[in-house]
């Protein structure tokens, strides 16, 4: 996977957000994809887990920031990022892993309450 | 892990490259730690292993200044920062895991040629 692909897919991301789209997220993750939202929280294992996970994010109107450049390496892509939700802001580090489609099949995110603001 | 111990462990790191001090990165590290720099590369297991990847950066005078704020979230921490080396810059994140004595059991650094300036 080249890392202009895993580039475009961070840009993606973000703009699933700007659109409040789930079909860029459906298109992103794999079918069999895990997500890890914060890291230590249980695992949504699946396309409709995720798709159930991200429904409420992407409704209340949550907008992406980088706050620096995405990281590439191996299979693997990892950015930070400010999550905007109204007057609040989380910053938070986003690690992609992706399949041998180029589809997300982990996808860990990085944040704690002192984050928040 | 308290989130204050996480944090205290990033900034310990930073010191020794500040102070190219290894013993810094002994205390720091589990004796049996991982550390996969950048991500999808052979791995360094062992402290002995650790230490030797270690060396020539310390000796280059490397210094590392964050670039944003640690994110901490179950036994990890997460965070972005600039590696400085003479006249080179790298843009790297870094993601510790802890193990249950507050030792790295496992570090990844995430970074690519795009991200060196």
């Amino acid at each position: 996977m080249e890392v202009s692909d895993k580039i475009a897919a961070v840009h993606k991301y973000i703009e699933a957000f700007d659109k409040q789209d789930m079909n860029i997220i459906r298109e992103l993750y794999a079918d069999n994809g895990v997500v890890e939202d914060p890291v230590g929280t249980d695992p949504h294992v699946g396309i409709d887990a995720i798709v159930a996970f991200y429904e409420p994010s992407l409704q209340s109107g949550a907008k992406l920031e980088l706050t620096g450049t995405p990281r590439c390496t191996g299979n693997a892509v990892a950015f930070p990022f400010r999550a905007v939700v109204g007057e609040m802001k989380i910053e938070i580090i986003d690690v992609f892993e992706f399949d041998e489609a180029g589809k997300i099949a982990s996808m860990k995110a990085y944040w704690g309450p002192e984050n928040t603001a």
